[in-house]
């Protein structure tokens, strides 16, 4: 019998797609990556993954695991190999409000999660951009971030939990709940992260949070980033660590989303270079009930703070959401990101991390070499500053691999002498290949490759993603 | 050339201990392991590290990291074998205050840290009762808990970088400050519990917190432990997470205090069966400034909360600490329970995790069970509430090894119906063999015995440690 039979019987002829079928399993969303898989195949069960797993074993056939399909490194590209969708495994399984988590399995979509646990009054607080298609699986497989680790942390720190199905086509049970667990070694951190190249995440037990009863939520330009870092560390120790998000959204980032949409406004009249969204979460009634003049306690002194900092010039300008439809066009400005990104046409889109007090050295340092090597590469940023993560798009005069291949170099040369990363958030897949061959501890990588090929012999789990061939 | 000139070449004679020498290396401090090394070698640096395991793997010895020797699980355990020990490693590199990190070697003394960044205003908030003599590279290499983690996380929530010895004998330089870092699998996080088995850690970048800048601390008396953990949700919305410890000591363990130190006092004058002892760390000046009439803002707030409490019949008793001295009276009878344990002779020492919400339940079958099946057993609990983390010490009447394997069983029985972990804090060492055997998953222990034969094909790095045989 041949696979494509054989996946039939596993999960029934309605769920196993080719050719035009296919399509959406062809092609990355941000057109960068495009070939058709032999098939994609849509499990309904952790069984009927493990079947898959097991089938493509025997095989020889490589399994890519694909859950939103939202990524930006290409880990679901799939040519001729199965890709294996998630999307039916779509349950919630349990929202247990009073223990504060969620089990879901690897298909539930991030807001479809949001919206289930918002009926209680808490929130599984990762976000970002691509939320109402993202799903469990990928945020997982990528230990995605987004605009909340700042408070929160990223995605290992909100999952307790996990089901994996092993190369082997075994399952691994790792579906605690708790917050000390020290049976072994930390598998759990294993798995998340890396992209389906030791195994497919079918289920998690994720943490929930209590809802914050307000948000002071303001867009504040300042004069440069060290007043942005200063008026974190001094927002972070009043409200005891509230600050849930603090994004950077230089005048570039502005101008750009300006001209995708010419509806969309500029936060203040005046056009500043350094613009930051920041949004504390208040969950104390001190903080959250509504004051008898109407005003909200956070609110107030969000705007106190901001007031004094405009008289002594550490502010330029802000304007602190007096509406929940005010919050919403402050969080829509910076989650426009990935759509600005892509629709500037394939760039070299850099997603990195540094020191928090090197952020501005960064910034200052790329544009000059970006100026001096390509005087006519545009280039746009945004940043997760609160995290020291940043998101630098360049888009090179030269369109050529080896003309996107010199400027990532350039850009992580950079990181590299200021002590960061070269993958802060997106993960690696493919489009990080070289990176990881250039920039990662040799010994680092070895001990990954042994992993690997210890977990995988057969190498039939997404091959050629996260470690260089 | 043997074995023990080859050490000497390597870190000079003085730093190679035999014979009486080695006595330190022969024994853990519960008294529950002894064995003598072959030697012991003291290591001065990371290349002297690397030297010392190569020779291991060179001459088929094997190799045992010891740090402060102040596990209770037997990890250190070296007949005859090279104990490592990292004690001359003990330079605290780099505090950067700004950047809220320490940059540490494996033979730091954990509360040598906690003085160096107290300094700075600041706090590594690991601790537990051994603290004045647990170094780093054990605190990392069983990923400890203790009494913070409810607010801080446990270790490897607090390290960022990691500099690790291979078995290779190669360094793996992992040393990132960063947040943010997705640059492949996480190794980190691997490393961090693993015991040694994978490698030998002998540096790190941890993270710092702003040190409260003012505490309120309580001994509290409730009915029951939902009444405790009701307390705990109502403080936990007010100050927005800011409780630092929640741990339960009930009668058993007042009278076993008591019992042991005569100078010890109650917390009550009347005796309570539910103690629970309370901390609140504040940061924002509005919680910690001394307000005109003396009192501090934190510590009326917990006054309050306590007071109508007692109103309504939720708390039976409570004391807040009025000075550093009664407060660090509060501290000081949580903090003698490794004695306590110790002074009760040879006994079953379990470190158990359950859901948050099934600790009471546990407490009350455990109770059951113990009494049924031996009458005259002796037990002492106490326990991390905040995190669902029971340290349950039996002493059977028969002293014979198969009645202790048989209570500890009894136990796991219990926490494994509920959903809990054997190993919560702990780790496994020798202690926990059995219970990795019977209790982990099979498919994860399959995996983990997969990594360590890729990473350390000739089981040189604390071999029978972690993974039962």
């Amino acid at each position: 019998m041949d696979v494509i039979a054989e996946l039939r019987d596993i999960v029934g002829d309605a769920h196993v797609l080719t050719g035009a079928d296919a399509a959406p399993f062809a092609r990355d969303w941000t057109g960068a990556y495009e070939g058709e898989p032999l098939a994609a195949v849509r499990p309904g069960s952790t069984e009927e993954v493990a079947a898959v797993v097991k089938l493509a074993g025997r095989a020889g056939v490589p399994v890519v695991p694909v859950a939103g399909n939202t990524g930006l490194m290409g880990g679901t590209h799939a040519p001729g190999r199965i890709a294996l969708s998630l999307e039916r495994m779509n349950r919630i399984r349990e929202v247990r409000a009073p223990s504060r988590l969620a089990v879901v399995e690897a298909g539930v979509v991030l807001s479809q999660l949001h919206e289930a646990v918002e009926a209680e009054d808490l929130v599984f607080p990762l976000t970002f951009g691509a939320r109402g298609s993202a799903r469990i699986g990928g945020v997982l497989g990528t230990n995605a971030g987004g605009s909340n680790v700042l408070r929160y942390g990223n995605t290992r720190a909100l999952c307790l939990g996990l089901e994996v199905v092993l190369p082997s086509g075994e399952v691994m049970d790792l579906m605690t709940e708790l917050v000390k667990d020290n049976s072994g070694y930390d598998l759990r951190d294993l798995f998340i992260g890396a992209e389906g190249t030791l195994g497919i995440i079918t289920a998690a037990v994720v943490r929930l949070f209590p809802k914050p009863a307000a948000y002071a939520t303001a867009m504040v330009s300042v004069p440069d980033l060290d007043a942005g870092l200063q008026l974190l560390n001094e927002l972070q120790t009043a409200t005891g660590g509230a600050v849930e998000a603090f994004e950077y959204m230089p005048k570039t980032y502005i101008d750009a989303h300006i001209a995708h949409d010419p509806k969309a406004k500029r936060p203040f009249d005046d056009e500043y270079e350094h613009n930051i969204m920041v949004e504390i979460g208040a969950t104390a009634p001190r903080d959250a009930e509504v004051a008898a003049d109407g005003t909200v306690p956070v609110q107030s002194y969000l705007e106190e703070v901001l007031a004094e900092r405009i008289e002594s010039g550490q502010v330029l300008d802000a304007m602190v959401a007096r509406s929940e439809a005010q919050r919403r066009e402050i969080w829509a400005r910076r989650e426009i990101a990935g759509e600005l990104t892509v629709a500037g046409g394939p760039g070299v889109i850099t997603d990195v991390s540094v020191p928090l007090d090197a952020v501005a050295r960064f910034l200052d340092r790329a544009d000059d070499a970006i100026a001096k090597a390509d005087p006519a590469a545009r280039s746009m940023v945004v940043s997760h500053l609160g995290d020291g993560n940043i998101h630098l798009t360049i888009w090179p005069s030269d369109h050529s691999e080896a003309a996107h291949d010199a400027m990532m170099e350039l850009v992580e040369d950079i990181v590299a002498d200021l002590g960061g990363s070269f993958s802060a958030e997106h993960g690696i897949g493919l489009g990080k290949q070289g990176s990881m061959r250039r920039r990662k501890d040799p010994a680092a990588l070895a001990v990954m490759r042994q992993i690997k090929a210890a977990l995988d012999p057969g190498g039939i789990m997404n091959p050629g993603k996260v470690l260089p061939a």
